[in-house]
C-alpha cells in the first residue's frame, strides 16, 4: 500500500513529533522520504523507524491521535573479555547490578489509546504477543502508569520466534528487565523498577545481585559456570541508576545453541551467526585461562554445534523432506491466528499454519517456518551443482 | 603512478589486442577506464585484468612489444558431493583423469621477450618466483615451444605465499598441471601434456589414473582417505581431452588446515574462509554416510581448527607479541630480495624482511607478514573495548 510522502507528513504532525523526539523536522521528513520512517498499515496504524535516525533508536514506534512515541529498545553492547571491558565501561561508578538475560524475544508493552499492545524489537505490533500480553499483565498497572513502557522477554514453548525453550513455563510468560517512559525513553533505576513490578504482580528477570565493579567479573564467571547444562543464556550488567548503558555477556552453551539453530538453516543464517560467536568462545577461553582439556572440549562442542545440524539438514533433504523450523502458538481467539498470519506475511516470513487444535479453552497452532535458501541450496548440491 | 587513459590506450594497440582476446575494442577501452584493465609499472611493463571481462579471465596479463597475452588461469569449480556432480558435469564423456591438487601457489611460466617470467594468479610478475622458475625450468623447453605457457604449483618451504608445507621438498619446486597456448589459452590434452613434460625433465603433479565417470567418485573417496594425515590437499578431475572444464575436490584435513591458518589471523581471514569449508565438511560426511563416531571426530577437528589458533593468537597478543605470519624465501641474487620487497609493497602487503642469512651459495631471508586487522582487533578487546 503506497502513500504519498506529503500525505504521510500530514498524518504525522511533524512539528510535534520533532519536539517529542528531540530531532529537527527535516530529519523526520528525510527519514520518511528514504523510507527509514515507514508507515505500517494495520488494525492500529503506526509509523516505525526501520533504522536509527540520529538519536532515535531503530524500532521506535510512533502512534497517532494522540501522537505518542515508544522508543526502540536500545542495543546492548557485548563484552568478550569481562574484566577489562567492565572496569573501563563502568569506571565512573562503584557498584553494578547483574540480571539474567533470558532466551526469548524482546517485547515492549504499552498502553496505546486505552489498549495494551505488544511491540516487537522492530517496532511492529505483534497481534499474537498482544493477545498474550493482555492475558499476562493486569490493567491496573497501566491504569496507574499510562506513561510507562514495560520492556521484557517473552519466554516459553508457545513462542513463534524462538524455536526451543529451556525454562519451566507452560505457554508463554513475560519477564520485565526495563521500565521506560513513553516519548523520552528514560529508564527507571533498577531497584525502583523491580519494586514497582512486585507491587503489581508482574514478573521481573532474575536478579543475581549487586557487585563491586572491580569484582563483578569473578561473580559473573561463577554465575555462568553455575548455569551448567541448563541453557540459560547469560547476564546483563547494569548501572543501578541506569545512567550508564548496560552490557551483556553470554554463556558458551548459549552460543553453541544459537549456532545449532543457525546451521540447521545454514544457508539462511550460517554466515551471519558464525563469526561473532567463535570470537566469544576464543576470548572466553583465554580470559578463563583454560587448560588444554577444557579448551579441546570447547572446540568439540563448537564443531558439533555447526556440523551436526547441517548433516541432519542435508540428510533430511536427501530423504525428500522439507527443511522447516517448527514453532507453535496458543491463543484464545482464532481471529488472532489470522491476524498473526497476515503479520508474518507483512514481515516476509514464509510460514505454513496447521489446523488449530483445541486444548481446554485455547487453540494450539503448529507453524512451519520455511527457510527457502537452505532448502534450495541443499537441493541443488544434492542434484549435482558445483559449489561455485 | 597515474597515467592518462588515452596514453595507456596508445601503449596497448587496442585493435590488435581486441583480435587476440576475441572481445570488442570498446570492452577493452571500457575496462581501462574502469581500471579493471590496469597498467603495472615495473622492470617489465604489462597490463593485467583485475577481474574477468566477458570471456577474458581475471589475472590475464598483456605484455607489450610484441603484444602477447598470457590468459588468467581459469577458476576451477568445486564439488561438495562427488557422485551427483561428476555424473552431471562429465555426462558427455566416458572417462576422466584424476590428478593431485597440491598445496602451494598457482603460477604460470612463460617466455616473454626471450626471458622466462613467472606470473601469479593475479597476473603480476613475481620477481622471486621468476628467479626460482629460471632455476627450475631449463631454457630448452621454451626454445622449442615459445608459444606455450606452463601452469603449475610452486610448492615448498621457501614459499612467501603459503606458510607451511608438507611435501619432502628442500626449497621450492614446480609441478605442472596444465600447458596452455599463449593468446588463446587453449589447453593441451592430459596425456600429451604429461609426455611433453617428461621429455624436458619438467615435473608434473601426481597422476592417480583414468577412471570411468560412473565410478570415479569411489576412486576419489579411496584416494582422499589414503592421504591419511599427510595433509595432501585434494584432487582435480579432468576430461582427458581438456574440452570440459576441470573440477576440484579437497580433503577434510586440508579444509581444516586452511581454517587453522585463517583463524590464527581471524579478523583478516576468518569470515571469508569459514562458510564454504564447513559446508564441504557437512556434505562430505553425508556422501560418505558416516556413523556418529566419525561425524563427531570430524566436528572435533573442525572446532579445534577454528578455536585453538584463535586462542593462541589472543594469548600471544596478551603477552605483548606481534601477530605475524612467518614465511621465508631463498635466493641466489640479493637484488631479487629488494625487487620482491617492492613487489609486496605494490600488492599492499605489510611485511618485515629480516637480514639475509648466507646458506651455501644462497641467501635465506625470513619474512614476517603483519596481519594488521587481527593485531588491532585483539588489542582493543584485550583493552576493554566492546565487541559491538
Amino acid at each position: 500500500m503506497r502513500r504519498d510522502v506529503s500525505e504521510l507528513e500530514n498524518k504525522l504532525e511533524i512539528a510535534k513529533l520533532s519536539g517529542l523526539l528531540g530531532i529537527p523536522e527535516h530529519s523526520i521528513s528525510g527519514a520518511l522520504k528514504r523510507k527509514t520512517l515507514q508507515f505500517v498499515h494495520g488494525k492500529r496504524e503506526l509509523f516505525r523507524f526501520d533504522k536509527p535516525v540520529s538519536s532515535v533508536e531503530g524500532g521506535t514506534s510512533v502512534f497517532l491521535e494522540p501522537l505518542e512515541v515508544v522508543r526502540g529498545f536500545p542495543k546492548i553492547s557485548r563484552t568478550l573479555m569481562l574484566y577489562p571491558a567492565l572496569i573501563k565501561h563502568f569506571s565512573s561508578i562503584k557498584k553494578v547490578v547483574v540480571e539474567e538475560k533470558m532466551n526469548g524475544y524482546n517485547v515492549r508493552v504499552a498502553l496505546i489509546k486505552d489498549e495494551i499492545v505488544a511491540i516487537t524489537r522492530g517496532g511492529f505490533i505483534c497481534p499474537y504477543t498482544t493477545e498474550k500480553a493482555n492475558d499476562l499483565i493486569k490493567r491496573d498497572f497501566f491504569r496507574d502508569h499510562p506513561d510507562l513502557v514495560l520492556c521484557g522477554e517473552m519466554v516459553g514453548p508457545d513462542s513463534p520466534y524462538v524455536p526451543k525453550t529451556f525454562y519451566n513455563i507452560e505457554s508463554l510468560d513475560f519477564f520485565v528487565f526495563d521500565v521506560r517512559e513513553k516519548n523520552t525513553g528514560n529508564p527507571m533505576p533498577v531497584n525502583e523498577r523491580r519494586k514497582l513490578m512486585d507491587e503489581y504482580g508482574i514478573k521481573s528477570v532474575h536478579l543475581f545481585g549487586e557487585f563491586d565493579v572491580g569484582e563483578v567479573h569473578t561473580a559473573i564467571t561463577g554465575i555462568i559456570k553455575s548455569f551448567g547444562n541448563t541453557l540459560r543464556e547469560g547476564v546483563v550488567i547494569k548501572d543501578p541508576e541506569m545512567n550508564i548503558p548496560a552490557v551483556k555477556y553470554t554463556s558458551s552453551l548459549s552460543n553453541c545453541q544459537d549456532l545449532r539453530y543457525a546451521f540447521e538453516f545454514y544457508n539462511d543464517f550460517g554466515r551471519d551467526f558464525f563469526f561473532g560467536r567463535v570470537c566469544r568462545e576464543a576470548f572466553q577461553s583465554v580470559e578463563w585461562d583454560e587448560d588444554e582439556e577444557s579448551a579441546r572440549k570447547r572446540c568439540r562442542k563448537l564443531g558439533e554445534s555447526i556440523i551436526l545440524p547441517m548433516i541432519s539438514t542435508i540428510r533430511k533433504k536427501k530423504a525428500g523432506e522439507l527443511i522447516a523450523e517448527n514453532v507453535q502458538i496458543r491463543v484464545k481467539n482464532l481471529t488472532t491466528v489470522s491476524e498473526f498470519e497476515e503479520y508474518l506475511r507483512l514481515l516476509g516470513i514464509d510460514a505454513v499454519f496447521e489446523t488449530p487444535e483445541k486444548i481446554g479453552d485455547e487453540y494450539l497452532i503448529r507453524i512451519k517456518k520455511i527457510h527457502q535458501s537452505t532448502n534450495d541450496k541443499t537441493q541443488t548440491i544434492l542434484g549435482g551443482q558445483m559449489w561455485s
